[in-house]
């Protein structure tokens, strides 16, 4: 008999860029395998109408079809991934999806993804499991953060060690023996350094942090940057383009120094000191931090991982690939083990981090 | 060991008069026994935004709301049921919902029913099973009608039998040992009526069709009415408030005698002739009819009763009640072994009634 399960785990973020499909093994001891992986791009047609529901712009007709329309999409991208990995579909046991974020609502207690779970089912034939953050919420969370769920699992050491992922915005993890896990917003990660990479250099992003490496820190400008509130929050909190968006950047842009390079400079260095603050103010009052594992877009941005040195001098940085995990898929391997949790009937949310009541089994399952 | 499952089923229908929910015994010969039932009111705010969202009218943000409004709203319906039936939880195997429908494009190959599964598996602490449609559709079928899968378990027999509802639409489930079983809408039931009503005499609907029996059918204005488009098309067709809405009537209304007792004569009879005339045009050339059993709101109604005897001489006509199956509760009954079939992991829809390629296992589960 086998003791692993073979999953088919997706995931697509708010970036809207693709949606990332990865062939996983998770075994009784709950560590992992990764055996291939897929990426499918967005239709720039659904694209655009997906961002446009995501700023409340659509009919009840537009979300009824798109529920549909992003279903059928990841049904398509699950069935590359096994037609590129030249596997059985019957030796897949399920799929698990975290779905296509279009509204959240912590406030009004309410969250919707869509690429519905019956439609992958059907188009795959495969048993799916997906839409967990409701669950969530239900029970008084936030509905997020989801990942530091499989963070416990992938790093929970005789150490403490915090989980530090660079996306379009910043969040922690923090791995404790001295309290219990707890997750954050830092602040902007990635976010505002490529809307000036966009806006100065009409490039997408800072591609190593090349741009940022050629420039010098404004510690004037950056000192007015820090002035933000949001920094100042004491977890648990979270933010996003409800704050950090180009309206929010073209007023940062107003005090900038002239020289587009010293502007990519500091704006990187405002993601991370608002990283290293954030450690300082929030996290080293209840423990020491043995060493940091960087994530996301920004672990490849080689002026951060100088700066974050600079501010935090005596903390080791590592990467998710000193531990075995791709960092590219990280996302992509904890909906796995989520889904591997409502699979088995076990608890699958993290209450210390969600503000949840209860531990509860997120998701539901298609046949 | 017990041989049976206990389930409480949720129905709520485009009316959006109130949520029906029904406690229920199914048994392994899949017999059932009706142990209680309970009845919620929508509050008129959720009723209003409710009907906003099926005419398309509202945000992404009032569908995200909505579902978890509704769920709370369906999962307090439950927890009602349970007190006034005084049994435990431990005692129910799972729940079974329809969820509020708004919005179904067949043509987009699309449907949407909102009231979210996970909140109501959280705030009961029951397994719940519900959003059915959307899987029928996937696999390129219209998500409707899926009460046809009920009414071959509860009506299947030696005979041929036509199980006739009569609600806002009238539609016919035909089960024949000539044919396979098919379905369709007959049109309009008592949704004109019901119209028409409101504007003569002020009331929501003709109690028991005192009003008709008052009045004489006026054939000329009859014969105009029957030539509408929809009559003449060959099932498998469906219909709604698209076709027979406000603005139908009163294009109608222009051509009607001037006595109002005529006229709800006249319209209830409109109502028992177009479901004569597609007995005669399409159930007919394919197989003779044993007997008619009557549902829905218009079984209520004596007039309709009465026009149906005149227009189909030969034909007996029963009710559910004869059958020991209360009529006002049979969506919810229907519901229930839909749940049932999904919780044994069995298919559940009919093909044949809703176009689909496949039999397949319609229906989420949140545990």
């Amino acid at each position: 008999m086998k003791s692993y399960k073979t999953i088919i785990s997706l995931m697509s973020g708010t970036s809207l860029d693709c949606i990332d499909a990865c062939l996983i093994n998770i075994y009784d001891d709950l560590k992992f395998k990764v055996l291939d992986s897929y990426s499918l791009k967005y239709p720039e047609t659904v694209k655009v109408r997906l961002l446009n529901l995501a700023n409340n712009i659509g009919t009840v007709k537009d979300v009824c079809e798109l529920n549909f329309i992003t279903g059928d999409l990841f049904a398509e991208c699950v069935n590359s991934l096994i037609e590129k990995a030249k596997i059985n579909k019957s030796d897949i046991d399920f799929i698990s999806t975290h779905g296509q974020t279009i509204c959240h609502l912590p406030d009004k207690h309410s969250t919707l993804q869509i690429g519905d779970i019956s439609v992958i089912s059907y188009k795959t034939g495969i048993m799916t499991i997906g839409d967990f953050r409701p669950k969530d919420m239900a029970a008084n969370g936030q509905g997020a953060p989801l990942v530091p769920f499989a963070d416990k699992i992938l790093f929970s050491a005789d150490k403490n060690r915090l989980i530090q992922n660079i996306g379009g915005i910043s969040n922690v993890t923090v791995l404790s023996k001295d309290c219990d896990i707890f997750a954050f917003d830092n602040g902007a990660g990635n976010m505002l350094i490529d809307y000036f990479m966009q806006k100065l250099f009409n490039k997408p992003y800072d591609k190593n942090g090349e741009i940022a490496l050629r420039g010098n820190i404004d510690n004037n400008w950056l000192n007015e940057m820090l002035k933000e509130a949001y920094y100042k929050v004491t977890p648990p909190k979270s933010t996003g383009r409800e704050l950090f968006n180009k309206a929010y950047a073209e007023e940062l842009y107003k005090t900038a120094p002239s020289d587009k390079y010293d502007i990519i400079a500091t704006i990187t260095a405002l993601t991370a000191k608002t990283i290293a603050d954030s450690y300082i103010n929030f996290i080293l009052p209840k423990t020491n931090i043995d060493e940091v594992v960087l994530g996301g877009g920004g672990a490849y941005n080689k002026a951060i991982i100088k700066f974050l040195h600079n501010y935090l001098p005596n903390i080791p940085i590592k990467t998710h690939e000193d531990f075995g995990i791709p960092n590219k898929l990280k996302e992509c391997i904890a909906f796995a083990y989520l889904g591997y949790f409502t699979y088995n009937k076990k608890p699958n949310n993290v209450p210390s981090c969600t503000g949840a009541k209860h531990h509860v089994i997120m998701g539901k399952i298609s046949y």
